[in-house]
């Protein structure tokens, strides 16, 4: 047998396994979206929510085991490390968010919050195109365009959340600011995280060109 | 002298260092839970959290002195670096809410205070057995089981987590709830601190067996 | 050409690169304690302020592409890297925390404020210096004594934090307690990131003297 085609199945698992976490966070962005868009049956979908995120850590889990065990990786084992941990890290804010909104017991949801939730919906997209991108890296200009859409995509975010913040200060009490900041803020920090994983990408995308 | 008897005492150093570690954050959890348990002579308990804390922080300086210093290390830098620095935040979280819960003002602990505290001195009880269990790693599967039980225990902190907010936003003033929040919150992180511990030890477990 | 020649371009770019970024952060850090010292033009100050945030971001980005364009690195790939992301750090901090101090409506601004932005201030000018320090560190104790004053001066951070903390929730309303603790906490953070960064340079004189 020769080095390739011993090299060349363990770089297609890591690579199939970064595309099922990748479709993982985009139908857990779906579900937000419909959350915060349709706000019924808000248990029922907070635990098909949860499903996924403990999807999620499955995946992530292979990663780590398939890194542990493997002496030639595609990536460099930090690179694969940090983008596992990123991925993980959008799906736990897009869960936390999604259970919070259930534990503060909110009645009904706003403008904002489905600002922000397409927002994380648009930029996992781009997230999702850009690892497909690193399996076979041909054109890392076409990754990089991912990465510059995720980052316009957060500033906007950012943006959303200092109105939305503005906003509640203005006209609410106390506890609905409480509940409402931390929403909005857990839904921000999804868009931070995307961010993350498009740092990680361009890095990878630079490198490996 | 052989290598091999170069090589042992910095080993031996390295492994020192991390149960002393581990047995600090145990101390620590110990105290917190006797602090929420009995919940008198606050300031003179928060001093004694924090004089741990201290001394987690001079062995994580001694552990990357030490890494800093040593040329073959028993585990790869960058394990014995996240392995430190992850049982120094479960440090900082144990001290951080006791030193909250005294400037809050908070003039007495409840129940899921106290189921809170108890699942992170469960968890740091496995952890210490799984730091032991690294020193040689005769037996992965015992390392791999404590880990798996930190996971369980964060679980259900993460669920007391989610019903001690619901029933702080039925019945409390907007002030009492910003208190609790932090408070449980900061308490169910030092569970998730505990997690990334055992990730790590996990990690190491798999790799150096 | 030698590979001397070839080699010594690409460290200037790195030094180089480290010192405009640590004096982004020193003039990101004047900025602040004038906009708490002085707290009028709010938004024109905040737009400053986020300029410095942009310019940091730009200095980052070129650090890391230097970094995945060279092979021979005058530091440690992972510690140019911790070093270029703490760096990042303090300044979204900073930034961050004036953001918040506009859209939070803020009317004027109190002593723990002021004390913490110089605290800041102090520590980034500490900063500034060990940076510097690591071009050619000749003299490692200089940069230890830097990294051990940044260190003492985030514990006294913490001390006013805890103050500030006490007072609010002794005098105040919700709304105005949720706004303050959220400043002075982020402002504390910032201090926090500064330890970070004396960290990494305290491990990169140890490791590179």
């Amino acid at each position: 047998m020769g080095i390739k085609e011993w090299v060349v199945p363990q770089d297609k698992a890591f690579f199939d396994l970064f595309d099922e976490m990748a479709g993982t966070v985009v139908a857990a962005a779906d579900l937000l979206v419909d959350f915060v868009e349709n706000f019924e049956n808000v248990k029922e979908k907070c635990r098909q929510v949860k499903q996924l995120e403990h999807r999620g850590d499955d995946i992530t889990h292979q990663i780590y085991e398939q890194l542990n065990r493997t002496f030639i990786t595609p990536l460099e084992p930090e690179e694969i490390s940090r983008l596992a941990s990123a991925l993980d890290d959008i799906l736990d804010y897009i869960d936390g968010t999604a259970q919070q909104m259930y534990s503060y017991g909110i009645t009904e949801t706003d403008d904002s919050m489905v600002q922000l939730a397409k927002l994380i919906q648009l930029s996992v997209v781009e997230i999702e195109k850009a690892v497909t991108g690193i399996r076979s890296i041909k054109d890392p200009g076409l990754i990089e365009e991912r990465c510059i859409e995720v980052n316009r995509l957060e500033n906007i975010a950012d943006n959303v959340l200092g109105h939305a913040i503005m906003d509640i200060f203005k006209t609410k009490d106390a506890i609905t600011i409480i509940k409402l900041k931390d929403i909005y803020e857990n839904l921000e920090m999804a868009t931070d995280k995307c961010e993350d994983v498009a740092n990680v990408l361009s890095d990878i995308a630079i490198r490996h060109s």
